[in-house]
């Protein structure tokens, strides 16, 4: 088994789900591994990986919109808001999803179902560059 | 180290938490591996893995409530319903939980704790037979 | 590739969130693996793991806080109470969140960003002393 890693920069345009499979497809048809485990680790608290419904669009915006409520913003709610009112939200939403995953790789393919896509959950208002480490380990 | 996948079809009997840790378990025990780790992937947006306490079925009920509480079915809460009133709940369950579960292996055995159970956590009411990718590397 | 594994055996002091990145580093560093996989995992149903930001305090102080209010204690909310009030609130915040990590290693660190920090999340009020299964692949 060999192993081989490498840090995608993605800077999402907006708030909310990018999707980035195609990336992580990229660089995983580029290594010399046709059978093994991808890792994927999101190195922030503010920003998280989901693997969801990559289909219709609507599923995105209600996913966007239920973590919204769940994590809402409001003056008051928190004791930390260094930087604004999507600051403490941001970490809520990080935590009740994940910074890492993983994808097993199987005859050069991600092993991904039918509907399923790997997703940046950007959740700061203001983006920024996010870093996210692939890992992929195989024969 | 060495690898080996394998994947498993289940249909839950009914919507909620089935426990699959025996199914897991024999397959890892037919593997010539007796230390590593076992990966688990489920293949779907509208079912999830989760590992949780195996003893009081009373639990199991709980967190059926609680999840069927905080992704609640209803009316004009979703965009998306293509599939029903279970449809967006079953996505967001899945979000709130996980589609991949990572369980050392060591001395043949899953290092899961004394109450811990792997479960297939089933989120749509008409259930489907689901994939799950077992990858265990190791030696 | 190589493998090594080690059970950590870890005390909160109170309930809530209490930093182990420090005591997961220093096993890491005595390992002869430099670049490779760490994966950790939580042998328990009611305490959990977290990534989360080791910096401004308050961020976890809202964190416990949060997870109190969408996982409350209460007469009658829940069927199982064997263990008293707190006990079905625990394997709730455990589901909502995570019983294994994986993080990546690369030059002898760990892969995490400028604020991550590895939590171990204790949900019960009474604190035992859990067990995180460190388990690191690589070269």
């Amino acid at each position: 088994m060999r192993q081989f890693m490498h840090v995608l920069q993605v800077r999402a345009e907006r708030r909310g789900l990018t999707e980035i499979t195609s990336e992580i497809r990229r660089w995983v048809s580029q290594q010399p591994i046709s059978t093994g485990m991808l890792t994927l680790f999101c190195r922030h608290t503010s920003a998280s990986l989901l693997i969801q419904e990559n289909a219709a669009s609507a599923v995105r915006r209600d996913l966007e919109k239920y973590f919204d409520r769940i994590a809402p913003e409001g003056e008051g709610l928190y004791e930390h808001d260094d930087e604004g009112p999507d600051d403490m939200p941001a970490h809520l939403k990080t935590a009740l999803t994940q910074v890492q995953l993983n994808v097993p790789v199987m005859g050069d393919r991600l092993m991904l179902g039918t509907w399923q896509g790997v997703y940046l959950f950007e959740h700061r208002s203001q983006v920024s560059t996010r870093e996210i480490v692939m890992h992929l380990s195989g024969e």
